[in-house]
């Protein structure tokens, strides 16, 4: 079966050495003899399995010895709500960032946790735009301020962390985890499921500073504790092993091939460019729905003159090979999600449709 | 690389033919052009596995249309939490029979979240066997009554259901489930972590009735809410696609080549004998730790006569092609779990091994 270039926002493409291996070794892993499906979470295999993730975690984002890193399920949306019930005691209050339909959502799971104040909220633009200098109003007794830095669905990304004071930052990095170098000092926790840029869905990777952790709160149902997960090794129960492992070899796909989240970066700013210069050359045919300097790298979103053009669209790209273009019924049009492991021939295919298209209407 | 005799307690060995599909289609699944790994849990090919793999269970345990199939993530460590979350109000107390290590950490948990009695517990004889009729004293009252229908670390099963009056009963069958057919109607709720017979880990199943689902705790964090994952057809959020992937290939397993759980239960029981047989037969060289008439199917648990030839024991089962033999370290001794998946040759060839070993002392 042929490969086709897959734009999913989530689950998302992997890279196709990544895939080969995994398959090389899905029916018994060498000098083991069972498969990673079947292989116990306590033996030595997985042991390296796990040390190996954490650590190429830690060289990639050039980790600080006081970050802890775990590898936890049930995906950021339990995380959500994680957050608040393990840092935000009562008679505090946590400050969100809204720039999109998960930081919102992120919001919603909060307030059912403890008290929640919105430092900005772009929604009555529908989440186009990030906020300017100025227009976060935070509250300097924060428990935590909490920022999503790519939303998936709208396409705008943070170019570089907010200023937040004092207060930990917490930030949702599913969408763009692993993408660029980033300053890890800055942030408090950090968060991201797989499935976007680090592996398979089914595994979340949480990045938490050791004061942070300090502070969490105890009494939190053990599975929902980031002390217990962290005092455990992410072995308080049994892992999804196989997920772990496949972000293993994804973050070894980056380390070894790759050469680190400062090529990567490039080679990422470089295939968003490319569908971005097509939108900005269409004399308004192709409509972006970020502003221009919110624009994400990772999930590229723009709107056709009409439904009609677009299913065209979709359908026209499909026969080529280009798939899962639809943008989210929330905003509509097109969604060109471009992480990590889609090759630039992929992204050049599909700016070359682009043109192609146009000059057809 | 040749595939060893698995006895690993969980994550266990998988059927090879579900393996080798898993393997062949990892890199594009047919007619998709897309791994498994990377496809969107929003596409026709992920409903449909997703639908088959609900239909295969319903089919296999001959499910009243009044129970719905849910696949969660967390293991059956987050289920001990959500249970009194979701089932145990305030001012109701819940009913545990506690037969072994995880029916205590299942009541352990519950105890953060609400008032518990215990009904049994085998804890004085280190779990060695289960509740005799008239044993269990129960609250008739109880919002529930919890039990693990076999214990993995201590290798004692219930043949039957517990009689519990008329407070629904909630069943940990993690580690026997599909290995038998159930009187589902006596169930309220049913939950198994996937990685002992139903698949990897990384994905739980909870069954549950439509009443017992119609009286849960709305006011629980979305993810924690057995009514939101229902009433989203388990895709509250991104779901562990893989996961769910290989229980659908295990379960066509049970249903088109095992031919169903009727022939499941006949070959498990035949396997277990075989064990048994030796362990019966050896003039106390080998001691089952499990009474004779609570004897677990899935997991046989005895000693040698002392430390050193249970080590010697284990490696020399390992020299042989039968690994992870070693026992939990609350129990001691040697663990054979023979899963669903674990060929009668396996076994026989374990049989074997202990005759000889046994002649060499």
């Amino acid at each position: 079966m042929e490969r086709v270039y897959n734009f999913s926002p989530g689950p998302a493409v992997l890279p196709e050495s990544v895939l080969r291996e995994a398959q090389r070794d899905l029916l018994a892993l060498p000098g083991v003899g069972v498969s990673v499906l079947e292989i116990g979470h306590r033996t030595k295999w997985f042991e390296n399995v796990l040390e190996t993730t954490k650590s190429n975690v830690r060289r990639l984002l050039d980790l600080p010895a006081n970050y802890q890193v775990l590898f936890l399920q049930g995906g950021s949306r339990l995380q959500f709500s994680m957050i608040p019930m393990n840092l935000l005691p009562a008679g505090r209050a946590a400050d969100y960032i809204v720039t999109g339909s998960w930081g919102q959502t992120a919001l919603d799971e909060a307030q059912a946790q403890g008290e929640v104040r919105v430092a900005y909220s772009g929604k009555s633009t529908n989440f186009d735009r990030l906020p300017a200098a100025g227009e976060i109003k935070l509250n300097p007794a924060a428990a935590y301020v909490h920022y999503t830095s790519n939303e998936t669905i709208q396409g705008v990304q943070f170019a570089a962390e907010p200023a937040v004071g004092d207060a930990p930052l917490v930030c949702d990095a599913s969408s763009d985890f692993l993408s660029r170098p980033l300053a890890m000092r800055r942030y408090g926790l950090l968060y991201a499921c797989a499935q976007k840029n680090a592996g398979p869905a089914g595994v979340t990777i949480t990045i938490v500073r050791d004061d942070v952790l300090a502070r969490a709160n105890e009494r939190v149902p053990t599975m929902l504790s980031y002390r217990q997960h962290a005092e455990h090794n992410s072995l308080l129960n049994t892992p999804p092993v196989f997920a772990v492992y496949v972000v293993m070899l994804v973050t070894r796909w980056l380390l070894e091939e790759i050469g680190g989240l400062t090529n990567m970066q490039a080679a990422n700013d470089g295939k968003a460019r490319l569908l971005y210069e097509v939108i900005d050359a269409s004399n308004g045919f192709y409509r972006g729905h970020a502003k221009p300097d919110c624009r994400s790298a990772m999930n590229v979103t723009f709107r056709l003159p009409d439904d009609a053009v677009e299913e065209k669209f979709v359908s026209e790209a499909k026969a080529r090979g280009l798939h899962y273009l639809k943008g989210h019924r929330s905003v509509g049009g097109i969604r060109a999600s471009i992480y990590n492991a889609m090759p630039t021939a992929g992204v050049q295919a599909l700016a070359d449709f682009m043109r192609e298209f146009r000059k057809k209407q």
